[in-house]
């Protein structure tokens, strides 16, 4: 079983709760809370899974890890109010390996101080394992305000990407590691537009919009010719021949934005041609459809099936 | 650096927020949230630290995770809200090992249920070590009452322990992986009276009353004779001929309710001679003082050094 259909399954068994409006499946938890809402994530960064002690510090596997958690943050559109760190620590000699412990949870507390969230809780435990560091995240949304789902989005809207996308997982010191999370933005779009549905890409676009539009029970046309291509896709593409635009689509970990916005909200993002209101490249990569289909839209208009697959970590 | 070292260092390095009451160190964090407070932990179950596959089946060890957690919210006298469950998965061919996951999972759901807690999120990921369980819950306190920490014993108070305690880890089948966390005690009791400090019993009455000592800046004198001394610890001290009250003291994993009320208190808990108004044994094994030591007295009220040392996950 694939990770994914092992999510799928996993969801399947979790029963409903009245307590809980948004459950395992969107990229944070809504759980009903005091007089208000609570928003939670629990996110894993594995050696040699989603990282390598043999390629990246341990301070910037502590960044990456926080900062993956707090990119779900930034898909609701809450505030992260504060972080908890498990870590499972590679032993050395009689006891944990001290460097690796202390330059790890410096990466940690350097990210999450980065939105000034507190670390409130923590755990260790030591093992002639490999490292896991795992981060729980607790959100709130401004007063007023729903979280953005996943399953809003309506025939008819734009789909929009921030930033730029592709080959982040191409340099040692690429944009896995170094990527800000999205918050300040998402908080700014949702205090400007109704946003119909959004999430985060953490598989690329090619695994993710499909998780977006099945939510949503809707489809989507996207114009493959407006994808945003990062430089480091255009490098990759450049080394093994394979179109920079693919990689756009198919590589994992970009950690930006993708959401859905009513026609009449675009003027807002795009007042005018080049110019970046929120302070960061948003593109218009397509339109949500009633039809299920994904479609692929090349330069001539013509219609290509979704590619398969996407980025997923083995 | 050994465990609890390391943690003491971690502690260190996270600087004060004025939106967490109480941080790491307590059995669960205290965080603001919208008009009241959040109460949050995190706590990973290693194979081969904390369980065993080659002794626990994957359902004890899914039940053991979530109960682990659970205790803390009992600890606090909070109600737990919701939990959220990462798995570190071992591989089987391609693949997770399925049976294992839906087995530990299963064990999750049930421990969770027990409770009518929702599992809200999940996290898996797939590789080439040992398990880990990692379990983060959200409690909350009922309306007007604060939650329980470990710094508020004050001299002249009675220490008290629920249940028996020694001997948890004898067997595969022992205590450590059929307790029920003491929530629903927690509750009543804190309904009943003024409950200045508490904390659960996870490293052993020797280990863990210095630490309820320690956050209140008190002492205590403990009576030996009067700890309860559980079944498992007597038969584990007719094996290996120690005192069954030394398993008592310094066996880990009791799982057990240790705290402090005013000595005004005490009719409301023991109202007559073997009479359990909780539906709970529980016992006088002490009082607070101010003086800083940790004293145990013998039968003839001669003073003995706390025990060093306690239960220690390696």
């Amino acid at each position: 079983m694939r990770e994914n259909d092992f999510l799928s399954w996993l969801m399947s068994t979790v029963p409903a709760h009245p307590a809980v409006p948004v459950g395992i499946g969107d990229d944070m938890a809504v759980v009903q809370f005091g007089a208000g809402q609570a928003l939670l994530k629990i996110d894993q960064c594995m050696d040699r899974v989603h990282v390598d002690l043999r390629k990246h510090t341990p301070r910037e596997i502590g960044v990456k890890a926080v900062n993956r958690c707090l990119s779900d943050c930034a898909a609701m559109a809450c505030r992260p109010v504060s972080l908890m760190i498990s870590l499972a620590l590679p032993r050395a000699g009689d006891g944990p390996d001290d460097t690796l412990a202390r330059e790890v949870f410096a990466g940690c507390q350097a990210a999450a101080a980065a939105f000034n969230c507190p670390i409130v809780g923590g755990d260790t435990g030591i093992w002639d394992q490999r490292l896991v560091v795992t981060v729980a995240a607790l959100g709130e949304m401004p007063k007023g305000r729903p979280p953005i789902l996943r399953g809003g989005a309506r025939p008819g809207d734009a789909l929009i990407v921030s930033g730029e996308l592709g080959g982040s997982l191409l340099w040692r010191q690429g944009h896995h590691l170094t990527f800000v999370p999205r918050i300040e933005l998402a908080q700014a779009l949702a205090s400007k537009v109704a946003l119909h549905a959004m999430m985060d890409l953490s598989d690329g676009l090619a695994m993710d919009l499909p998780r977006l539009c099945a939510a949503s029970k809707v489809g989507a046309l996207v114009a493959g010719p407006q994808l945003p291509i990062s430089l480091a896709a255009e490098r990759l593409a450049a080394r093994d021949h394979l179109p920079a635009g693919l990689h756009a689509l198919m590589d994992g970990e970009d950690y930006e934005l993708l959401f859905a916005v009513a026609e009449s909200d675009l003027p807002t993002l795009f007042p005018a041609p080049g110019a970046e209101p929120f302070g960061v490249r948003l593109t218009r990569i397509g339109t949500v459809t009633e039809d299920l289909k994904l479609i692929l839209l090349d330069a001539n208009d013509q219609h290509h099936p979704w590619p398969q697959g996407g980025y997923e970590h083995q």
